[in-house]
């Protein structure tokens, strides 16, 4: 999954200011805390919610300073998410070994996390009027929502397709989809636009975070400059997985279920290699593309401006 | 530190109010995250921002519906910190023993806080206008900040009374002000009266860190109802200590050091007594009846109400 590069080429200098934005937001005159915010630069990723929030402005009028500022909203309440997500357990830390900072690590990621989710909503507060405020925490409640239920159904091998759907559209999709939907209505976007954003947002969210779990179990870790499989260490059920378990047999299912549950790192890449060839990846994919198709055709609701052909490019970019 | 009742009586129908849209909000129609929430239920205290933010409303003038929103917000942003205070490093959680939770516990304990800042932040936006919301989430940037700086100044016994002072205002400090800020602006207060409301808020706070920090030393748990001892745990300078490591020759200093660094917990008892044998215990007293002072001082500048008398009590109540 590479983002193509000419969507965000289109929105160059606004993603610009939105990085001085930032910056200028968390700036202190405490320079051991300004150290401390440098380390979120390592966090900052190709910045698609700002994106999508400029790209969906741009295609319903000219950009406002207010898209700037919610594009910026939403990249810091996405880097909070990431960062507090990095807060691991006992155990997982353990297992990956003592890092540098491991004394602090855990406290200073969850009040750098803190510190992130305060200084969105501050900026939030300087917008004019509250309707952004209410419809940016009331996604939040959600996202929190999504990520206590993924943690919840951690370990849980009856977990359903239908539920993993849920759990990310409320976890990944919400954010995206607000994104969408603000930048549209920042730039007074009639009511059959705005639904139309607001649907292409949630479906390109879906896929998107469908990809991505694919990509945890399949990707390369040198191109995707992250860690990957992360997701079976924590017994986090995703798509492949949840079908791969459907489709089997019950001692097919217990060993995999005893395989996670002991996490037998060992056995990993077989199991890997059984997701491919059991067609379960594929599946996944499958699910991810109709995402994208469904994204496309929301689109089709909109004006047909060189935006909505960006747009179009990046949803189809999820699956190339 | 026992809170006289009084004033807390004084406003108990507003404060079952606040319990009632502190529940409200968080209620959810998923049964795994409404017993999650639950939890919150345990590190609810004795609700003294909230009182704070009605009965300085109720100095001014009638408590209206954005005082018990604006309690309700304060008390969600205090739980959020007092339960992402609760997130330990790796190597306390050893040192306590291994909890029932302990395999989900930190990123449940993340999860949860951030849930409560965002509901907090989402009542804020249902106030009228912005303001309200630009001044709490400022306070949470400072907040945060202060946090930050004692995570920083951990272990650093060169850490001095001015620099901890400056970091119990924005980490303790600054809500209880906003709090005491915001209920007398909400009824229209007069700006001398706001901000001789605001100088009170700042002193009280101030105390209250103070006396709080002290009893982390000398108090009994069981009175207290929580554990004691955690700052010596966590290398965590307090005004008694600072004060006694100033007062100390190099080479008790060195020993004072060391048992902190080295964490010999079987000498605590003993540098306790020391604490207060040489007079830190009582020095830290004395600031803590200065700041009492200030808050009376302050509160002579607003009309003499039985408010302002039960203000006066709760200040001094922390001293008592």
């Amino acid at each position: 999954m590479q983002m193509i590069l000419r969507a965000f080429d289109t929105v160059l200098v606004e993603l610009e200011e939105v990085r001085e934005i930032f910056e200028r937001e968390l700036s202190t005159d405490e320079p051991a805390i300004a150290d401390i915010i440098e380390q979120v630069g390592k966090f900052r990723g190709k910045m698609l919610r700002p994106a999508l929030v400029l790209l969906c402005g741009k295609l319903c009028g000219p950009i406002k300073q207010s898209h700037r500022i919610i594009a910026t909203v939403v990249e810091m309440l996405h880097m909070a998410t990431l960062i507090h997500d990095d807060v691991l357990d006992e155990a997982e830390h353990r297992r990956r070994g003592k890092t540098i900072n491991a004394l602090h690590g855990n406290e200073a990621a969850v009040l750098l996390g803190d510190l992130l989710l305060s200084h969105a909503f501050s900026l939030c507060s300087q917008l004019q009027g509250n309707q952004a405020a209410r419809l940016l925490s009331a996604t939040t409640n959600v996202l929190c929502e999504g990520e206590l239920l993924q943690l919840i159904y951690r370990g849980y091998y009856e977990l359903t397709e239908e539920r993993y759907l849920e759990i990310i559209d409320r976890k990944t999709a919400s954010l995206i989809t607000v994104s969408c939907l603000l930048g549209a209505q920042e730039s007074g976007a009639d009511a059959r636009t705005a639904q139309a954003i607001e649907k292409f947002g949630n479906n390109m969210g879906m896929a998107f975070q469908i990809m991505d779990d694919i990509m945890d179990l399949t990707g390369d870790e040198a191109v995707q400059g992250k860690t990957l499989g992360t997701d079976l260490v924590k017994e986090k059920l995703t798509l492949p997985v949840i079908h791969y378990l459907r489709s089997s047999d019950s001692s097919q299912r217990k060993r995999v279920e005893q395989l996670l549950m002991e996490k037998r790192g060992s056995e990993y890449e077989r199991f890997k290699k059984q997701l491919i060839s059991s067609g379960s990846i594929e599946y996944a994919r499958r699910r991810g593309r109709e995402f994208v198709e469904k994204a496309q055709q929301a689109l089709l609701e909109v004006p047909a401006t060189q935006e909505r052909e960006l747009l179009e490019d990046l949803a189809i970019s999820l699956i190339a």
